[in-house]
């Protein structure tokens, strides 16, 4: 506690390995160090006193801004987790909290600002052009098109939907619908050519009437389901294409009498802490959004200490986790669709 | 978007009824200016074209730190979503990231932080110094002690379990068990002793059997639940004191072969999205977590702007939500009690 009998700094550097500029940098919480050297120069200096414990871990960390589209869905909460466990201090902006006095663009742009990670469906135009002129480096989550001059990360989405749809293919499934989220995301797009891919695979066709489009929300998937039992000849399988949607493929089952998995197997894509609270628990196809936040705010980090990015567009594997909405399709149509409330 | 022809800072002044010194400090990003007064400048400069658009959202707001104990559960996501739509920068710390060189009080004492919102089931005294001693506000969400000296927004707990248990005992069932979160939580213990306080109103003994703890999340849910059917004279609805354990409750008695809400009735606490997305939806009390961040943020923009709070404890109404999960008991308990898939 006692600041005599420290080193001075210049012993300090030695010990680190920096030059004593550097250390002084890094007392001064200057921002030109790299943050590789300023933990190292910041351990050798807490070692011998000279930062109280208290405002180490925050002294010198970047202020980033993450904007996200909206705080209602554990999607956000995921890539928020994500972001914060990183050595970035985050402010969280929704852009259903953006308003014509205060948009988001203007969190972005605020002083003091170093960066910025956008989880953001779409950009406008005007956005996209201020969000270029800010002259500080953005980072992009689950981008809505492969633009080769945005850092990026994403998910293997296309690969993702192929694996939901050859599980319920396997199961013996021939059937089955799928729910896209909003046509234009990039995301959604992947999922349903992966869910087309394999069926070519399997040589079947592709019935329109089976392909819906949802909001990526619970209501979105319960009227996308309805809307798929209500067919003539309706699926017994859902590709949901999202963890909320498949929860309102799930309801929509039960509002019909319909059982989950014996007359409608459902799966859904994200593998959110919810999947695995649902009863049954939902077959989805994970995408690690966590990660995806934690790989977007070191590619931030590394933008921000100057350091190029090896890899500017990221793709993380997505990967089927079977659990207990899928099982081989009804024997017989009319035998088994018969409604739960009849039995009970 | 010509800077020519604006009014001179002294009429910016006088049609906004603040003093030239007042308009000063608001261009110029002074904080000793009221929240309110700053708006209402700010609205007239703009206005003029004295602020670029981008920036008049983000300029001139305060900084402050929101302290959740974990990413993981949709209930600090609604918190969250309250707070940053009030006009805070709100920094996201989550105690689950803190480390020993890293801890979440050193983001709080960051400095540039003007104050903190603090959603911490436990302080240790070392950490309640420290924050006594930041000499920046805090107020503190959902309290673990009703502390007269610390500003703070909570619920109606208390009432809350009362009127969930009284929906239970209005339908019939006499044998309920309760689950709180973790013993030591205020908001856990009030919203047992409301449960209890509705048996003491029916007339009916408190059985210490059927009164269990979780961790407010699934596994303790599930856990507790299959404890209180393993009961020689098990439940026939459980009060799960959280909407996560509430939907360990379900897979509990799902697992059991039991249906909800035909052989075992089930509430939860909290109205979290995810009730509504439950397949049945969940029966539950909701707490407007919403509404209660958003309320914590007008309390720490008061107290930046010195403005004494009229009420330091705030305590929000909690109100029943009557959904699916909940039905009067069983005929006979094993009558009813058939496992689900001994009939399909």
């Amino acid at each position: 506690m006692t600041r005599r009998g420290r080193p001075t700094l210049a012993a300090v550097a030695a010990e680190a390995g920096v030059s004593l500029a550097t250390v002084s940098k890094v007392l001064n919480d200057r921002t030109d160090v790299s943050a590789r050297t300023r933990a190292r120069v910041r351990v050798v200096l807490d070692e011998h006193g000279y930062e109280p414990t208290a405002h180490r871990g925050a002294r010198g960390r970047w202020l980033v801004s993450l904007v996200l589209p909206a705080l209602d869905s554990p999607y956000a909460l995921e890539v928020l987790r994500g972001v914060t466990a990183s050595e970035l201090d985050v402010v969280v902006c929704s852009l259903a909290d953006s308003t014509a006095t205060a948009p988001w663009t203007a969190q972005v742009l605020a002083p003091g600002r170093a960066g910025t990670i956008a989880v953001v469906p779409e950009l406008t135009p005007a956005e996209r052009g201020l969000l270029a002129g800010a002259r500080t480096p953005c980072v992009v989550v689950d981008p809505t098109s492969s633009d080769p001059q945005l850092p990026s990360v994403g998910a293997t989405n296309r690969a993702g939907g192929f694996a939901a749809t050859r599980h319920l293919l396997d199961l013996g499934h021939r059937r089955i619908g799928v729910i896209g989220g909003p046509r234009q995301v990039l995301c959604s797009r992947e999922r349903v050519e992966g869910y087309a891919a394999a069926l070519t695979s399997h040589g079947l066709p592709l019935d329109p009437a089976l392909v819906r489009s949802g909001d990526f929300h619970h209501a979105g998937g319960l009227a996308a389901t309805r809307a798929l039992l209500a067919l003539p000849s309706p699926p017994s399988a859902v590709f949901a294409g999202s963890d909320e949607q498949a929860l309102g493929a799930v309801d929509a089952a039960r509002q019909a009498g319909l059982r989950v998995p014996e007359d409608l197997s459902v799966v859904g894509f994200d593998d959110l802490p919810v999947s695995r609270w649902a009863s049954p628990a939902l077959t989805t196809v994970r995408q690690p959004l966590a990660e995806m936040g934690a790989t977007a705010a070191a590619m931030l980090l590394s933008l921000l200490d100057g350091v190029p990015l090896d890899q500017p567009q990221v793709e993380l594997p997505t990967r089927l986790c079977v659990r207990a909405t899928t099982a081989p399709p009804p024997r017989t149509s009319e035998g088994r669709r018969r409604p739960q409330a009849a039995v009970a």
